[in-house]
């Protein structure tokens, strides 16, 4: 159970404990911008979202490294935030002193999403379903406007522009955070000069949006849920567990979960007795996911899914023109026995780069995790990235 | 909608239409048997179940090939029941006469299992939680006991017995039914010849069983469902339609998912006002699993999921000691692209054998459709099915 909890603590936004050297203490702070205007036309008064950095901007304000967060993660990329931290952020391995990521070097910085999985997490600061509309003073619940991964960027982008920065050496970011990559790339091209893709797609095929409804589907069904007005009731919980489960059943390879899940006994007595009975190695998965539920919230589940179910890099007529509007040099790591967002989607996103006579980077990252190898095997690639990072 | 239409028919029974000349016309029947002892120590008082044959079953009896069914399958493996059937069973591009399961050597036989997914199939003769408890006159429900595969062993070894058939030739069967094919080899090794696995298992593993439970989980949370209670009320159809749609994703690999369902326009109107506002790729795989729904019986999805999770070869301590027990000359074809189970798991299984002395066959079918292959590109490994028959 511990293993899983960790892991599931990992796609939540903490990370494996790491040997400990010098881990940096970082802060979370908060941006806020008012009158926000959405992709779908509407307007947030008010956004909130809780940011972290490593490392020192310089004069220039042109040593900028953006990093983008992936579904249940927050900012928390490197660093602690009290020395005795059980866990730093989730890229530790190669954010630092020194490390592929060089924080002696660049400065890095990295936000909160819109709709965070998990408002309820103390280390998040997030606007979505669960902030209160000033309108009404309520939760704005299904009344907050659907956002896309372009609206996640364009926050960040009036963080980075409180801070005078209008360029950036490079974004990089895994799974959903490898979409707001590529978004940042295609969005404002002339403002991106190197784009990282850990895990990612250049835009969701009809298999993974099918998929990525699977998650919304036990919310949806959770009596509780109750059309997204739930917030003086009882929360979904049962829901947000069915939805936690399935996120990291499809983000772990069956060798990493065989290796870390109890074994089946042979015709173990409760299971023979009862369909109603759990077997242990469903107790374990679901265990994990029901004690990470409260921090969760349902609606911005939904809000994070449609996010990515919606996502086409550049929001052009296709991907190929979206794609076409990029500048930036690219660099793209799928790991090779994922199962999620697996490394066809990379590649069709590079042969389309290589149609239009760019030269993007492809190489994969081996490893047992599947889909979280971009997260616990990303120092495998520590010295492609530090390459990329200096060309 | 029409192809995924026939995807999810097939994965329920069906077969894509394949081109015709002389399918055989065959007929469903019943077997009965009373006092069935399960594996779980309880009695059945009545067992019916549907079954098919295929060919002529010789005077010395010994010319049988058992089929066994897939999950959401039935007996329905070859021919066709009236000449304009838009479809024939499953796997005719293998069974018919001069194929690589030859009928007109062989007596080719296939049966319903107990707690098939379909009761309300017109095609399909099972027992379960909907059939009758003759101590109550009401369905059973969850007073059924839970049952194993090697109860659906038992139930085709009591067929077999009441037509004198005491040997097979070989036992054969894709996916739940490549379970049952190694549990007959493991449970009764001096009945069976030859056992070939298609797209199967030796056991469940950790991934698979909880794999599995998501299968469960929409059904359980479906207030209509009542714990098992709503044969007089409301079928949990809007759980049955997640768990049909979530089956049928994961039997399909992206490749022919994105080739069939519809492409998605960047920023559709629909999706961008509101979460609660469904895709057209959702549609399209919700839709096609709706209307398959009323078919299916929400308990015996319960049942069958919990005799797969209870699945171990043999049911002694552990895998390897199934195995032991094994005297057939066995046949190993899991799907290259099989997301649901992986080639891995036959691996396994082989491994085992060949460390115990034995001489197992393994090959792997290439195709498109991942789980699938072992239905739709099983005519690729025809040669091979043919030398292992003869052999």
């Amino acid at each position: 159970m511990k293993n899983l909890l960790l892991s599931i603590g990992l796609i939540s936004g903490y990370l494996l404990a790491a040997p400990v050297q010098a881990d940096m203490l970082v802060e979370k702070q908060t941006f806020t911008t008012e009158n926000f205007a959405t992709v779908s036309g509407e307007v947030i008064p008010v956004v909130n979202v809780g940011w972290e950095s490593y490392g020192q901007l310089n004069e220039a304000k042109d040593n900028v490294i953006l990093i983008t967060h992936y579904f249940s993660g927050n900012s928390h990329a490197a660093g602690k935030y009290t020395a005795d931290d059980a866990m730093p952020g989730y890229w530790n391995s190669i954010i630092g002193p020194g490390k592929a990521i060089d924080t002696d070097k660049y400065f890095v910085i990295s936000s909160d999403t819109l709709v965070n999985a998990f408002p309820n997490d103390p280390n998040v600061i997030t606007t979505g379903p669960i902030s209160i509309n000033p309108a009404t003073g309520e939760p704005y619940g299904l009344d907050f406007p659907v956002v896309t991964i372009r609206d996640f960027v364009n926050v960040q982008r009036e963080l980075l522009s409180s801070l005078g920065i209008n360029k950036l050496h490079a974004v990089a970011g895994a799974s959903m955070g490898s979409l707001q990559a590529i978004e940042w790339a295609a969005a404002y091209p002339d403002q991106v000069e190197r784009m990282i893709s850990v895990i990612g797609a250049g835009a969701m095929d009809a298999w993974t949006i099918m998929a990525l409804e699977h998650w919304a589907r036990p919310i949806k069904a959770d009596p509780n849920w109750n059309q997204g007005d739930y917030y003086e009731g009882v929360a979904p919980l049962e829901g947000i567990t069915s939805t936690l489960a399935m996120i990291t059943q499809e983000a772990m390879h069956p060798v990493i979960m065989n290796m870390q899940a109890p074994q089946q006994q042979t015709l173990p007595a409760d299971g023979l007795a009862s369909v109603t009975n759990n077997l242990p190695a469903v107790d374990y998965l679901f265990g994990a996911a029901a004690s990470r539920a409260p921090l969760a919230d349902a609606n911005h589940l939904l809000y994070l899914v449609r996010a990515n179910q919606l996502f086409v890099a550049g929001h052009q007529e296709d991907l190929a023109s979206g794609l076409q509007r990029i500048k930036a040099k690219t660099l793209f790591l799928p790991a090779s026995n994922d199962l999620l967002l697996q490394p066809y989607l990379a590649k069709q996103t590079v042969e389309l780069l290589e149609a239009q006579g760019k030269d993007p980077i492809y190489e994969e990252i081996d490893g047992i995790w599947g889909h979280l190898d971009g997260i616990f095997s990303i120092q495998t690639k520590a010295e492609t990235i530090k390459a990329f990072l200096a060309h």
